[in-house]
Formats: structure tokens, sequence, C-alpha cells
């Protein structure tokens, strides 16, 4: 069986995303990540390929691990700056009508009736087109930031956010009945107070008395992605994420996982496949392998394993820039250490990596895996991963933007859409339409649709 | 002397902005701001009739007072529902190349570190067009729903608000030195730490140890907008705003505003004329006075007199559902309430006005002056609105939007233009440059200017 992959793309608001140096190669553009016609142009590219999405990353701190400073992160561009996902969402709406988007956003940047209006305002303006990337997590530099002496403990994180989206469903499901909007210019009646309801929400965390600001947008609630791979977290997405987001560094281990949330999903009351997988991964993808390979190389000329050090020590936590650039993972001194690095040694778990090689290694492509070759090549090893992982399709990261997103329009797809994996139009309707074909806004069992107003 | 007026349009991301109930106009289109279409369309047009700047404000709040609840506001969509006004500046930014943007947003919605980070977004994504109305105060309700037990007291507000902006100063102004973002790709440095400083602030109210996420942008502070009109207020002007917004009910009012702004501003050791003093204005013009006279007994037709009490109501405090609408102001009890009817009255203040006559008058341009006329007669009254106060400008609000906008571009500037009182040309460079030209970044003495990084 096989059925149609989802595709996005992957980037963030910033000048080096996962594949650390690469913007000094002479034909990245991301060092115009402050310029709207860099993103308008990305998103023309994007819909020409019928990529389902542009899943937009951001994290509110600097990668400070490394070195005990910003140092390394700021010197190599290693997601900073970094600036507001947001705002890049109506202008490429503007110029596009099928693309999706998903936009990252902390529980713990701002109070969520605000944050609740914000992404109503978004899914309004891009038609029925809002992603929401639920994290509930940040780098510890964002805590202090926000007047916090602390970072919160892990699992009060996902109490915070439940209360949190607690107060989002009310607002987006419960506020607003289907007919409160009325817009009778005879009767001189805009909405119906009859149908719009105070949530008389009493939270642990928030408390929020009234109605939504908002009127109901095309989706109500924006399509919830999350990402998170911790017990807590994989319940969290259980319960709440309609499409999860996972980096696994090998299809044994990405199997595992899928079978993971799928169960969970299942043991929260939902259906295995009412959650959507998608794996991040990097192609590098021309007309021949050779050239592919050649591209590899030629990219590798640019990659910054310093940056890429910086990067891994900010996600383990482990400050990578106390080991000697030729030491081996036999010779490093914690368990702890050894799984962090064994994690980044994807390609070849069995051989002896120095802390060199594996910089070198992640510099394209972070933590996630990385394909080379020509279309048929790459759709190939595409292929294997969803069958035998039963993961529903990929986060495309780029290495040199937007190069990579051009070659992955103009090559991957037609070679995927030949192979009967990748549609050939886009459907109508909303991103949750579109992803899953069965309306507009969140359906029973998920808990917010038993909060719609009647 | 006779100079160029500073000429804002005056919106809101919602159905009913000022004139309540003329959403139900037949050519009225602003039930159409969810549709970034809608905006854009706009944008365009503002830029063809070289407005200076688009104005948009913003609450986040209902207007409650009316009867104690929100059923009169949300019927005649008396700013309700209301969203977020920031996301429509990308996208009409995207479609422009001058026209500036004033995005309202109050220091109580949003801690400062985020809140710097979009404003910053903002303002490298429109290449140096972005303002922000800084806002205090907001609605009783949206304190509330910020989990808020209480509105915090006035004083205590500005008191807040010295510490939010000395936090967004010093990150836009003193954290990264002009220097700090070195872009060589051939030594692969990005950004060079050595001058990028943590602000290390430790206010009353935010402690912020860090330093700014994102590089500068064009103008590193966004050009500072505020309203407030109480003595508080004014100082809070004096030391920080670079261009003011006012609503005065008349020419003597307004001459005293003017007067006492340019005071205040000399007393905090700015100029007086280092603030921009801009008057909110209504106008519906027409080819001929008879013409203009018909365009508002037309519009008259679909005033919503509820919806403007419930707009009075929540500005003033003051329940005016208490009232029986033939009550004249003579008979009303308390002074309050006296002088908050008089500011309305703004007309004829020695008429003797019902409270229907009132809500009435209101429902066309709210608490602001409206003219009426053809291009010279609406012409001549600005000119004398202008020569007799020595404001520098007006923030033109719509009655039927975009209508009322059109007109104005089609028939006022070129008028105004005819009298060498509006430029025929957008001068160069960011919104700063282009309202004081003396360049892209605050000057001395402004309180900011001094923060600056070496």
């Amino acid at each position: 069986m096989s059925k149609h992959l989802i595709i996005n793309a992957f980037t963030m608001n910033t000048v080096g995303h996962l594949s650390t140096g690469l913007w000094r190669h002479p034909r990245d553009q991301s060092t115009r990540y402050t310029n709207l016609r860099y993103w308008t142009d990305l998103a023309r590219t994007l819909e020409r390929g019928l990529i389902d999405g542009l899943f937009i990353a951001d994290v509110l701190g600097v990668y400070d691990t490394y070195g005990g400073n910003a140092d390394a992160a700021l010197t190599h561009a290693a997601q900073v700056p970094v600036n507001d996902p947001l705002q890049l969402v109506p202008a490429m709406a503007s110029v596009t009508t099928h693309l999706g988007f998903g936009v990252t956003a902390s529980v713990n940047f701002e109070h969520p009736f605000p944050f609740a209006r914000r992404m109503t305002t978004l899914d309004h303006l891009t038609d029925g087109r809002a992603g929401w990337n639920i994290v509930t997590s940040y780098l510890e530099s964002g805590a202090r930031n926000l007047g916090q002496s602390a970072q919160i403990p892990h699992d009060q994180r996902y109490a915070i956010a439940d209360d949190y989206l607690e107060v989002c469903y009310k607002l987006w499901e419960a506020s607003w009945a289907p007919g409160a909007v009325v817009a009778d210019r005879e009767r001189g009646i805009y909405a119906d107070p009859a149908q719009i309801h105070a949530i008389n929400h009493d939270g642990p965390f928030f408390r929020v008395p009234g109605f939504h600001l908002s009127e109901p947008s095309p989706q109500r609630t924006p399509v919830l992605f999350q990402a998170g791979a911790s017990l807590r977290g994989r319940a969290f997405a259980a319960a709440n994420a309609e499409c999860v987001f996972v980096a696994a560094p090998t299809r044994t281990v990405l199997k595992k996982q899928v079978a993971d949330f799928r169960a969970a999903a299942v043991a929260a009351g939902r259906a295995g496949d009412d959650i959507r997988i998608l794996e991040q991964m990097t192609v590098i993808v021309a007309e021949t392998d050779a050239a592919a390979q050649a591209l590899l190389e030629d990219y590798r000329r640019y990659a910054s394993g310093i940056g890429a050090l910086t990067l891994m020590s900010g996600w383990t936590g482990i400050d990578f820039s106390r080991f000697s650039p030729d030491q081996v993972l036999e010779n490093v001194e914690s368990d702890a250490i050894q799984s962090a690095v064994e994690a980044f040694t994807r390609a070849d778990p069995s051989r002896r990596w120095t802390i060199a090689e594996i910089a070198e290694y992640c510099a394209i492509g972070g933590d996630g895996p990385v394909l080379v070759g020509s279309p048929a090549t790459v759709a190939d090893q595409l292929e294997e991963w969803a069958d035998e992982t039963g993961v529903d399709g990929f986060n495309f990261a780029s290495v040199v933007a937007p190069e990579t997103f051009t070659a992955i329009v103009d090559l991957l797809i037609p070679e995927l859409q030949a192979r009967g994996r990748f549609k050939r139009n886009y459907a109508e309707g909303t991103l949750r339409q579109k992803l899953f074909g069965r309306g507009d806004h969140l359906a029973a069992p998920h808990r917010a649709a038993g909060l719609r107003a009647r």
C-alpha cells in the first residue's frame, strides 16, 4: 500500500537554521531573512511544488552551553540572531492560496488570552491555513530574560501547558457559537450576545473570565503540531497534537517512535492515525547521484563544526567545548554524554567517531538524517523510510537556502508524483481539511471538540 | 508660513472603529477585515495618495460599561470583535514602499523581552517603516482576562511603562553596537560577540539580563507614538514620544494641548518641535459641498446611537444607558457626567443637547471633530485648524471604509498639494527620516539616544 506523503519545508526566521556555517555558501540567501521578498519568493516556490506547509521553528533564547557563553552561537550564526516567526506568515499568505503555515510559539512566551487572539487572527488572514507548533520548553537564557530565576521543571511545564491549552480551547471552540456572527445589515446586528459565552476559566495557572475577542476563524483551533519525545511529552502530544514532529536518527528508532506515538494516541482514546507523524529530514538532490555527491562535498567546505557543536550542546545540555576534537566515543567519561553523542552518529553507530567528525557530520542537517542522491535514489530511500516506519511524511530542512527547497520542488517532487507517493493537486479547504479530509474543525474524540459551543 | 501637513489614516483590525453602525452601509467593506486583500488594497490606495502612515488602534478588552455588559458592543460591533493589529502590517508592507505603519500595543500585554523582538522584526520586514503606539492603559475587562484582579492604578501604570521602555531602549539601542554584524563569509564570522552586550537590566518591574535576540533593524527603535492627555501621560509623552496623537473636540482645546505638549517637551530637555502632534479628524469630502452634505445625510441613516454611547461609556467610565434618550445636559446630576457629555458636544456646546442627539452626533467620527464639504471647503478648515493651533497634521478616521480614505486620496490630497500644504513625493528613507529628516535613529536629547552602543 502506498499513500501520499505529507511534505513540509522546515525553516526559521534566522540566518543559520540546522546546517551551521552554510550561510557562507556563495549561493545561500538566508542572510536575507530580514527581507520580505526572500520569504514571499520562498512561499511561491513551495506552493509551485504543492508542498503541504512551511514549518517555522523558533527559540526565545540563545545556545550558550558551548563554552559557557553565546560567543560561538553569535560568531557562527547558530540560530541567533532570530526574529519573530509569526510576522512572516501574512506576507507569504498574501502570495499563496494553499500552502499551510506552522508557527512555533511557547506557552511560556505570552499569556494565553492575547495569544489566542494572535492565532485566531493568523487563521483568519490565511483563510484557515494556520498551524501552531506548541512548545513547552525553551532555552534557559530565555527563561532568565523573561524574569524567571530558573527554568521551570519539566513536568511542571506540562501542567502549565495543559492549563494554557485549556484556556485556548475554550476561547477558540466554546466562546462563540456557530451562529454568533449574524452580520445582519438590515436589523443592525453584527453579533448575537446570547450566542457568545464567557469562558469563566479558573485554572491552576491561568484565570480568564471573559469571552474571546475574535470571532471564529475558519479552523477555530489552528492545526496543532508538537515535537517532543519524552514520556510526558508523548502523553501531551497524544492528548492534543494533530501532527507530531520527530527527528529520529535511524529508521529503527523512528519505527519505535511512530509505534509509541500511535499507541499513546489510542491510549488517550483517539485513533492511531488521528496523529500525522513527520520526520525531520535533509535531502541533497541533484540530477544524478554523482552531482548530488559533488553538491554535498561543495557544501561541506562551508560547514561549521563549532556551530554544530554549539547547537548540540544546547540540545543536550553537554558542553562539547570541554572535549578535544580528536577524542573518540570510547573515551568520554559519562553515559549521558555517550548516549547523546551516539544520537548524532546516526550514519554508522558501529564506527569510532571523533568529536570533530561528529561535528562535521552534524553541520549538515543538524540532528536529523541526511539523504543524498538523484531524485530516484532519494525517493527510493524516502519510500523505505516511510514504508518501514509508518511515518506519514517529512519536514525537509534546507542546507543552502532556498536552493535546497528549489531542488526538492523541481526534482524530487516530480519523482515522488510519478511513483504515486505525492499529490498532483492541492485538496481544497483549510489546512486541517487538506491534512485529514474530515472538515475544518477539530473532531471528536479530541478533547477540544467536546468544548465546542452549540 | 505654511508647511506640509502630516497625514495618517487611522483604522483598527475590527468591523466598527469610530463611526458605529456604518458597517451596515451598502458600500462599507469593513466586514472584510479578516481578509488580507482588504488590507493590501487599502495600503495601495494610501500609498497612491502619499499618505504618511497607517495608524492601527487596538484594545485588548471590550466596552462593557454601557448597561454593565458587552451586549451592546457585540450587537453593534463597537470595536469588538477585534483582531491583532500587528499581523496586518507585513502583508501591507509587501505591496508598498513608503507607507509607514503605527501599531498599537500596551505595555501590559506582553513581557518586554519578546515584545522588543516583535517590533524589531516588524522594522526589519518593513525596511524601517515601523511605529509603535505606546499604550499604558487598557479596558478593565482586558486586565481581568490577563489574570489581574483589578486594573493597575493610573500612576503605577506609568511607572511600569517607564521600566518597560527602559528594557526596550536598552535592547534596541544598547545591545548590538553598530559594527556588531560582520557577515564575513570568508572568515566565517556572522556577528562579533565583543560588540554585543548583555543589557543587565534590573528594574523595579522587569529583570532582563541578556542581549537582544535580533540584530539591529533600520530604525533600531521604531517611531514612538503616544496618545494621552493626563498630566502624567503628558510627562511620559514629553520624555518618550516622537509623535503624539490627540482627539481635541475644538480648536481652542487643541491649541492649548499643542502648547502644553511642546512646553512639556522643552521641560524634558527636548525641543518643542521634536514632537509631531497629530489630531484625530474625520472628513467627509465630495466634489461639492452639497454632495458632501448629501453623503453625510446618507451616512447618518446607518449610524448607531447605541453603539456611540457604548464607546462613550467605555471612554468615560459613565454608563450612559442610565439616562433617558431625551434627557438634556442640564438635567444630569454630576459634574463628571456633565463635563464628559460636553466633550462630546463639540459642534455647539452652547446648545442644549439630549443624550440621543449626542449619540447620533458621535456615531460619525467618535470623539474627534468632523469636517464636511468640497475639497476646498475641507482644505480651508484643515488649514485653519493647523494654523490656529500649531498642530502638525491629522489622523483621518474612516466613516465608510475604504470609501472615506479613497475620497481623501482622490479629492482632498490634490487640493492640499495645490495649496502647498502636502508633499508631492515621498521623501526617501525610513519612517523616522521621512518625518523628521534627521536620520534613521532616535537622536539626542531623547533618552534612548544616550544608551546607544558605540
